[in-house]
């Protein structure tokens, strides 16, 4: 996820070794003697993307240690790092179901079917396996902490479901809803991250608000990606979100501000599911570029939250990740 | 699940009050302050049975106590009774998310769609509660343990979609599945239930292989049901098991002594999905009669399992409810 100048040298292989660690904490905790499963796993490694979560898990224990690189040895940080990463493995599998589920409207076949079942099952086995590590940290605390997340997380999602094709839908709701999806995991990789490192409480705190914030701009971005994006650059399909009646911010702040021309092109662009025609207005009325322009400032308050707490030299790490957030090209 | 007879009538109103009081732990625990998912949440209500997992929890606990009853007032044991029917409420939600998928193959709506997606996040809050609310017992070691049956659960449900259409399935990995998917979790019941209500190693032990082999029982029994059962009276829709191509014990019993003739026209009935002709070879072959007579078993082997064990007069409780989940009607 971010590249590290040659100012932070020194945190560039402990990082790295701790990150591979927690690829392998990962495919430990779900191996198993069943072939079928086994080669299911396997395929999980496709969704593997940037890292996100565990980069800022691992990141959050330096920092709250104020850079002593010793902490990223603690196996119990890695597999917090796992765990995060693992949940969101999870949502990405699931949300694929939804997503095959919308592909077989053209026609089902029963081996896409199959696909569909096994993928439900997959999910789970991620969410079990996820908790279970988590357990094995032995912190009962910690456990009910993560519960919570992965609660508010699947609220988010429903709340999403919920809100499906509602043009009406105002920005307060969509902000309250990223946050519960996307925003609070990330949060909980910094304030958590800090807690199993053995931080102070206002060091995690502080990190709790920055991967929240981060989390936002995060989806944020995303989202765009998904309007404007190329497929091949950006690694997954796009058009998903509204394929699936999904409104997120440009087509929030375009409704928002609109005369009642451009607003009822964009309904009927948005109802028709036109991914060129909803574009073309995003653009013309500058959505893309004020939603981006939120998501920065979203990663100014990020910063602005750890700004004045001691972490010992990570801060410029922490800002990159910050930036690295929005600045991303997939 | 069970009528308890006058001789135990000191046991009748603790464990109704502490059934009472599990549901409501339940309730309180999917509570959302959000209207979507409050209102899905009061859904999922309708998937409330016999309260099997629930009922062997708290009996178990009471049993691991010799049959003090003040240990039913244990808001742990509560809990933890609450977390199984959570987690076996999450695997209905989502097995029903694939039936929906099945049903789909006729012709697909979107609000069939939308209620797919939402029942794939739905199951998802289940499992999410379930394991917080095992975190919020307090006990790292004891949530650990409840990951791993769940791991397990889930296996073994994707072990069962790898053998879809599979005619070959013996009967060795057929029980090893349907242990796995239903009967770790019954164990469980049993031997967490002694643990969390301060029975000894020995009671926890016996009560984990009271619960499994009654989980194998009552697996099979359900099997047999969704064959022969009346959906008024199952309470369920039947015949799900063929239409996913599932093999189940009957079938597994009948291909395995069937000469040529039979065994083929098994085999086109299976494929060809015919559930009356699938009906008609089992009930000439007797083997439905022989799966109930091999669940049969697997009570009397629960039962031998606990006998020996000073449960202070709780046996005849345990005893009745292994013999309810063969002779059930429903």
């Amino acid at each position: 996820m971010i590249e590290i100048d040659a100012r932070h040298e020194r945190f560039v292989q402990p990082l790295a070794t701790a990150l591979e660690a927690v690829a392998s904490i990962f495919e430990t905790q779900l191996a198993s003697e069943f072939p079928a499963v086994e080669s299911l796993c396997n395929h999980v490694g496709r969704y593997r993307g940037k890292m996100l979560r565990p980069t800022l898990t691992l990141l959050s224990g330096l920092a709250a240690r104020e850079g002593d690189v010793t902490v990223l040895e603690s196996d119990d940080l890695r597999r917090l790092a796992a765990v995060f990463e693992m949940i969101h493995m999870a949502t990405l599998v699931h949300d694929d179901v939804l997503d095959e589920a919308d592909d077989r409207r053209g026609g089902a076949t029963v081996n896409r079917l199959n696909d569909n079942e096994t993928a439900v099952m997959l999910g789970d086995y991620l969410i079990s396996n996820a908790f279970h590590l988590a357990a094995s940290i032995g912190d009962a605390d910690l456990t009910e902490r993560i519960g919570r997340v992965t609660n508010t997380l699947c609220e988010g999602e429903l709340i999403q479901l919920h809100h499906r094709d509602d043009l009406g839908l105002d920005l307060e709701t969509y902000l309250a809803t990223i946050r519960r999806k996307t925003a609070v995991l990330v949060g909980a990789c910094g304030s958590l991250g800090a807690r199993v490192a053995g931080g102070t409480d206002a060091a995690g705190r502080a990190l709790g608000v920055f991967g929240e914030r981060l989390g936002i701009a995060f989806q944020i971005r995303d989202d765009v990606f998904d309007l404007d994006g190329d497929a091949a650059v950006v690694g997954k399909s796009v058009g998903r979100d509204l394929a699936k009646g999904k409104l997120t911010l440009p087509m929030i702040l375009l409704l928002d501000g609109a005369d009642a021309t451009v607003f009822s092109k964009a309904v009927d662009a948005f109802r028709g599911r036109d991914a060129g025609a909803v574009l073309r207005l995003l653009q013309d009325g500058d959505a893309i570029t004020r939603a981006i322009a939120f998501a920065t400032e979203q990663v100014a308050v990020a910063k602005d939250a750890i700004a004045g707490v001691p972490f010992g030299g990570t801060e410029a790490l922490l800002d990159d990740l910050a930036d690295a957030v929005v600045a991303r090209d997939h």
